[in-house]
């Protein structure tokens, strides 16, 4: 198969779609069609990986019990964040909706097998926490084609790692890295929602990048 | 301006640049257009991040006495990474080409500052692992869209952080991330070079899924 050549017109539409996605909270309950979620899980593999290790881990969480579990954790953790503000912080953070976890029709939570013997352990030695990185590559990957659908992803991370660990009955090796909300969008934005709340604003990056 | 349609034609055609996406060791010399890295660069400003704190910092390395110290840790971490294996291993890693440090036109290293002021703290107090992962969907975000441009991207994490901070004269308090090399690869491929060279293969995500 020949290399694909990509043109203006793709680009200006990926350019399109990395301004549309968007941290979803408010979903419409209609479950995701069929097929589509193992479709977009597909994509996944396509992902960056360290060593080639593939270190990711998904558990599609369905069972009420669990999720109730995993919302216990949000519950707890969100009211002490709220705990730990003061003033009009804490007035505005009480306002925000920051997780999708009642209406969303899918629930994934992310790990890492943090040794992984796939990709024997090339290129983690100095550094492990890229097999977590890994991993969020291919969250991005999902998020990003999710969107392509139509399909809104919120990424939850006001939760306690191990609680959600225990809710899943997973490995306690395994490293916990995202909880993810998956549906339908309420309606389409531009403006992410905390910068339509007033919650911080978005600056350019011309500040970010430093000349060595 | 109202919400984007995406259709099959361009899903097929994101799917074929998460295909083409590759881990680029080997690069041309030539340099990037004027105004590309720049062009990359401010598309990182759509990444998702931990309440909207766009926590990542990209320094763009120039200097030959900075490249040198880096290419250096590369050296001494890859040459302990040679050291720990054994057998037939070690013959393979040996001949595996890690880094495209010496042809790379443009160096690019990427940090986060771990307590950002922008976002409040939202969604990171019990996870503040989450700033670096903001700072690893910027990056995923660079490497697709130079991809769509034609021009490869390279990890280096076989570096000590230490090194790499003190040899770009940045706050020790920033966490490095990466060590990205950018620059039109000398070929392009559909599968990856660890692949090819027989290190390791990519497995289907059915195993990495588990439902709970």
């Amino acid at each position: 198969m020949p290399p694909p050549d990509f043109d203006a017109a793709f680009r200006d539409q990926f350019t399109t779609l990395l301004r549309w996605r968007r941290d979803v909270r408010h979903f419409r309950p209609d479950p995701l069609p069929g097929g589509m979620l193992r479709e977009l899980l597909a994509l996944t593999e396509l992902a960056p990986s360290v060593g080639l290790s593939q270190p990711w881990r998904f558990a599609i969480v369905g069972d009420p019990a669990r999720r109730a579990m995993v919302r216990a954790s949000f519950e707890a953790c969100n009211a002490e964040a709220l705990a730990g503000l003061g003033g009009e912080r804490a007035g505005l953070y009480a306002r925000l909706k920051l997780a999708g976890l009642d209406s969303a029709p899918c629930h994934l939570a992310v790990f890492v097998d943090p040794e992984p013997e796939q990709g024997h352990g090339l290129g983690r030695r100095t550094m492990p926490e890229t097999v977590a990185y890994s991993a969020v590559t291919a969250i991005h990957t999902l998020w990003l084609a999710a969107r392509a659908h139509g399909v809104g992803v919120g990424w939850v991370s006001i939760l306690e790692p191990a609680a959600v660990t225990s809710a899943l009955d997973l490995p306690a090796s395994w490293r916990f890295v995202a909880y993810l909300c998956l549906g339908y969008p309420m309606d389409e934005q531009e403006v992410p929602e905390l910068e339509r709340e007033g919650w911080e604003t978005r600056r350019a990056t011309g500040q970010t990048v430093i000349p060595r």
